[in-house]
């Protein structure tokens, strides 16, 4: 494997500063779900923990750095579960935490951000206006700003989950990684690749969202003008060419779901699983669905990557007939 | 502390014989649900493993004892949970398992003990019904009855939800229990005890299912004719009374609730914890929920014991209005 930006060793020195809270989470068989799957499922679960993402790897690394340099504050743009796992770590170690997100934002993140402490502005546009936002607040008060998927901790931090996913026996086939800014899909798959190179790594992505997929087959920056999905958590439009560089040494695909997998994937981990997951999280689930013939009996992982969602809205997801989707 | 049937070096060797699958389970503060109690709440989580309860960490030492005599077959009597683990924890050492369960037992969990490959038989008629025809069946085949609660595996298996609980800091101020057969409540309680005694044990029950309550209060076995309950993984009449001797020795208090707090317990986990309970393992929500006064700032720890539902009797619950519990 070419070099990415991440380093196998520091992934490793990562546990040793993340809240053990957020490490070794379940990684087991969903054997329910597989009779409407075609294929053997384990889900690597990232939601039972105090912020209910994967995130907190991440931001943990980013806020121990910070509260190590004596910096007394920290601006990220979220769209809700990076921002609530920086107030979390950041409330920990006495950090000025603020997020700036957009207004159409899953309202159940935005109650948690401002519930641990951080300072939350909103701004009147999606994701990237949040960035834009962000980094002009990091510029005017000259703080640190977090930028997800580029900042290397963010990366690292998603990369000790790919550390738990490759030590188990028997390895899996595949890995499902939801794809959005990139640092889930390019920590989790340099790890996959650097520690067990035969076990494929797919990127999944909401047709409704698919500019770092498009980016990723066209192999240069692709950015789109919208976005339309409710996969809220990567619902990005502007790639990172580093990420992206990265991204295309460790993926071995990249494919894009429609909305209503996305929500059949939900209503299965949910009937069969017992999962109340965001619709990012249900992304791997529904590449199996929209694909079932590729994935035939092979044993595929899918990282259940976050659970935050507005009841009323999962409600409306889940709760429609048919019942057992 | 006296001495129970439990031992806490048996205990702490007994991890070694579990599969780590059901081990080091998530344990972490829920803070969303913390202003809706008026306490400090963690969750101990054990419904993300392959069998969606704590059961599997006594099947396994079970299962490992019989196949370590050589022992080829076991029956139980199961509300569905027991079973469930026994028939995932003889699957994978050979073993032919038998499960007697009430023809009114969740489908959901018996559809799950047919899917392990264990035999199934179904009385017309309660737990305590299916106690009684496993037994039958023991005597005729000549095979190993596992006897929840009273087989000290059962106890030692639940008793490492122990260890994980005292292992951690800060220390809990209370820990709360779902009381049924006992298996938890005395494994639990005893490593509670043994390593952390100014901790509180509290056991609870559902007042559809008070017998082994009232056994505890009244300090000796207590039956009832019937139970009411929709928490089925608690419903027994008839307390054991060896579990009783060891429950009066570790548990500081044994309260009943009301069948509509273990719903208002089940729709708070879900909609500010994100997490699918079937209703014993809202049982210490329903207390926190019943006597708000005893628990004012206090940390509670609470054992989410189990997840499996079935789905159109857990939207029941849960979906009904208010949408917010």
């Amino acid at each position: 494997m070419q070099e990415t930006r991440l380093d196998t060793a520091r992934i490793r020195a990562a546990r040793r500063v993340i809240d053990p809270i957020f490490l070794d989470t379940p990684l087991y068989r969903c054997e329910a779900m597989e009779p409407g799957l075609g294929c053997a499922v384990s889900v690597k679960l990232e939601t039972a923990n105090p912020v209910r993402s994967f995130k907190g790897r991440g931001t943990e690394l980013v806020a121990g750095l910070l509260a190590g340099q004596g910096s007394p504050a920290a601006v990220c743009a979220s769209a809700g579960n990076l921002g609530q796992a920086l107030a979390w770590s950041g409330r920990g170690r006495g950090l000025d935490v603020t997020v700036v997100a957009s207004r159409f934002a899953t309202t159940a993140k935005l109650d948690r951000i401002r519930a641990l402490g951080a300072r939350l502005e909103l701004v009147d546009g999606d994701h990237e206006m949040a960035r834009d936002r962000a980094a002009a607040i990091a510029r005017h008060e000259g703080i640190r700003l977090v930028e997800d998927s580029l900042d290397i901790e963010t990366c690292e931090g998603a990369a000790t989950i790919g550390l738990e996913l490759v030590g188990t026996r028997p390895t899996f086939d595949t890995v499902l990684i939801a794809l959005g800014g990139g640092a889930l899909a390019t920590g989790v798959g340099h790890v996959v690749k650097a520690c067990a190179p035969d076990v494929e790594v797919i990127c999944v992505q909401p047709l409704g969202a698919p500019a770092m997929t498009h980016s990723w087959h066209r192999r240069h920056v692709v950015t789109t003008d919208s976005t339309n999905t409710i996969a809220d958590g990567v619902a990005g439009r502007r790639p990172i060419a580093a990420v992206l560089d990265d991204l295309l040494l460790v993926a071995d695909d990249a494919v894009l779901v429609r909305e209503e997998s996305i929500i059949a994937g939900m209503r299965m981990l949910f009937t069969h699983a017992g999962l109340v997951v965001e619709p990012s999280a249900a992304l791997g689930i529904a590449a199996l669905l929209e694909d079932r013939d590729r994935f035939a009996g092979r044993h595929v992982a899918t990282i259940v990557c976050g659970g935050n969602v507005d009841v009323d809205a999962y409600r409306r997801w889940v709760g429609a007939t048919p019942l057992h989707g």
